[in-house]
């Protein structure tokens, strides 16, 4: 269907294309599988275009979300020292050999560098000057998968708040940014989005559920009840739940159908599960933590949050409990990864590049209540979107053994 | 002055600070050498502290520049395994060794992967399903340099326009990008940037000519023209101006000033001394190519940009005239590295890590005319606000010997 009809007198061809070579053909339906192998070619794929339209809005909408709340932008480092999940997955990077003779094989920062995991340590540092900072960028993981769920490049959106001694307050602006970035993204492209709703995604669940979404309060559930849902459910699972257990993709899909396929948020986890820098409920002896995920319908954790422990006494005590008792005061600055004590090359490498401690410096030198989040930028468009892969909705996926121009 | 006064009843210390030990001290104005030392604590600084927040304006200003006039934002790559700018120098990234050896040992993505020195061939890509397309990302050069200029993580925004036959149409979009910024800084964070303007520019002179550089249209002078004053200037340079050879950084600064210290506009650089992509003038026999690049008083270059090549036999002629009649049809996608012809590891760099031939395809299939260009974002900074140090503009700097946090 086409609202107008042109009448051409004349036509001219600006730039022939030998339609039998060309690899996508006039109104066939490629899948998007196909599409992928011509990543020079597939952004003339109609999906693909309207899938960067929608791509582009989405980051206006995000931008834009922030700027009209106060929020300053901030560049946060992609080369960075140090590794602020310490899951290990780094990518290291070293001047190529030509630029590196003349460094003279030494390191070209002079330590090891590394691409970002996250911006949530250097928004950290930003909390002390400004009330509100948010990141938007690239971040990377070197997860040796082909799954349809990781890249190793993708975006993150991140914030920080100062003044926030509520774990509801950076629940309200998850659910703020997703509700208006989807609103915007909705009313800006309706004819781009309406085609994966149509073409791409299972018949009329994902238009029908953003709908809903849109309109109800996103559903908030403890971590205590989550284990008590999934311990009672008729299902069996891989992973047995247990309290003090990580929850996985399996129970995250179980708990969002049991709220109704709507976008749950899980509160208030195990303090052992969790990284140092999240704040102590004192809901027991260091029992649980302020941390909450939202997980939404087909993706599981959208996104990831805490109150961040500004207390120093608290912080040094858990640093203490990982048994760093010795070492993490003049050294530490993001040391999840030295929580692993029992690998020496871990603690090392997280001692050995931090000559001061910084991270303890923000909590001596003026410390407010802060917390924040992060969202997966390409999660949120297969969330919307109702994309199955993670790989085609970004213009240059870049995987384990695939970098494609 | 301040234009309100506080008066407390009660005063609350949310995070109390030691001053003595707080290496930045009440109404010091430390010098920003000092403060550079502190990456975690320097945002709290007066000077910094302006400084991210007009950084922040002016990236909303240029998204909203290129949104309203209908651009579609492209998250361009990061990891990449081609070198647009051919330079040599450049980070290469592999798997972290723990991650890596999982995977064997080989390279993570099969193929030797490098951080992008520039977005404009994957912007290409993009002018084939869209009329205009920007990005704004991080950009990296391993350039073993300490100097003022130079940063190995930087900040450029690159733009692409489709059915573009004139370079005036690029340089109309710089100049009006370059105004429009400037002037939404200017008045969203008119005191901060009187900080800048009274504290750290030399006197007066920044502010007047940015006033100027509103007021009045660009200059433009053709790079034969920019030879000939150069060669009757009064002054003695450390290389002798030549047609044929590059302009320096004593050229472009003596450019400047003879235009009166205002932007200028250089066109039509010959042919010899620029890339592979950019479009012959056909002024004689490959003599010029449609090249500008925007000169500004106290920074040099501050944009370039070009028409490109779109059509295949003048692209194929160049690449044969480059002396890779034999194997560039199957391989290159970005050869500007293989110019260096008597460098076989450079040709082997450039050829082994792309298998196909994709640059040429753009042009195979439906080529349009089309021209872009890149600004650095820290440079534009730098200028407007009369700043010295590339350092002093960027949350977290990095180069070479230095990588903070």
């Amino acid at each position: 269907m086409q609202n107008m009809e042109l009448k051409a007198e004349t036509i001219r061809v600006v730039g022939p294309c030998d339609t039998w070579l060309f690899p996508l053909k006039m109104k066939e339906r490629h899948p998007l599988e196909y599409v992928r192998q011509f990543p020079h070619l597939r952004c003339r794929n109609n999906t693909l275009g309207s899938l960067l339209r929608i791509r582009s809005e989405a980051t206006a909408a995000i931008h834009s979300f922030f700027q009209d709340n106060g929020y300053v932008h901030i560049h946060t480092p992609i080369i960075t020292s140090n590794d602020c999940e310490g899951a290990g997955e780094l990518f290291q990077i070293e001047a190529s050999n030509e630029a590196r003779e003349s460094a003279e094989k030494t390191h070209f920062f002079n330590v090891p560098a590394f691409l970002t995991v996250s911006g949530q340590l250097h928004l950290e540092v930003m909390t002390g000057a400004f009330t509100h900072v948010f990141t938007f960028g690239p971040t990377f993981r070197a997860e040796n998968s082909q799954s349809r769920r990781h890249l190793a490049e993708f975006y993150m959106v991140e914030a920080e708040l100062s003044f926030t001694e509520n774990l509801q307050d950076i629940m309200q602006v998850i659910e703020d940014l997703v509700k208006t970035a989807t609103s915007t993204v909705l009313s800006k492209c309706p004819r781009d989005v309406e085609l994966f709703h149509k073409y791409v995604a299972p018949a009329q669940k994902t238009k029908d559920r953003l709908e809903q979404m849109l309109k109800n309060k996103f559903v908030t559930i403890s971590y205590n009840e989550a284990v008590e849902i999934l311990k009672q459910a008729s299902q069996t699972f891989t992973f047995k739940p247990e309290w003090g257990c990580d929850l996985q993709t399996e129970h995250e899909k179980y708990l969002v159908k049991h709220c109704g396929e709507v976008p749950v948020f899980v509160i208030n986890y195990p303090y052992d599960l969790k990284p140092f820098y999240m704040r102590d409920n004192e809901d027991g002896p260091q029992r649980t933590v302020a941390a909450v995920d939202l997980l939404v319908p087909g993706i599981g954790e959208l996104c990831g949050g805490s109150l961040r422990e500004e207390r120093l006494p608290f912080l040094e005590s858990r640093l203490q409990r990982l048994g760093l008792a010795d070492t993490y005061q003049c050294r530490v600055w993001c040391p999840k990864k030295v929580q692993d004590r029992n690998n020496p090359d871990c603690f090392w490498t997280a001692v050995q590049n931090l000559p001061e401690n910084r991270y303890l410096d923000l909590r001596k030198f003026g410390s407010v209540p802060h917390g924040g989040f992060g969202m997966g930028f390409e999660r949120y468009l297969q969330y919307i979107l109702g994309v199955d892969n993670i790989k085609d909705v970004i213009p240059f996926p870049r995987f384990s053994h695939s970098c494609l121009l």
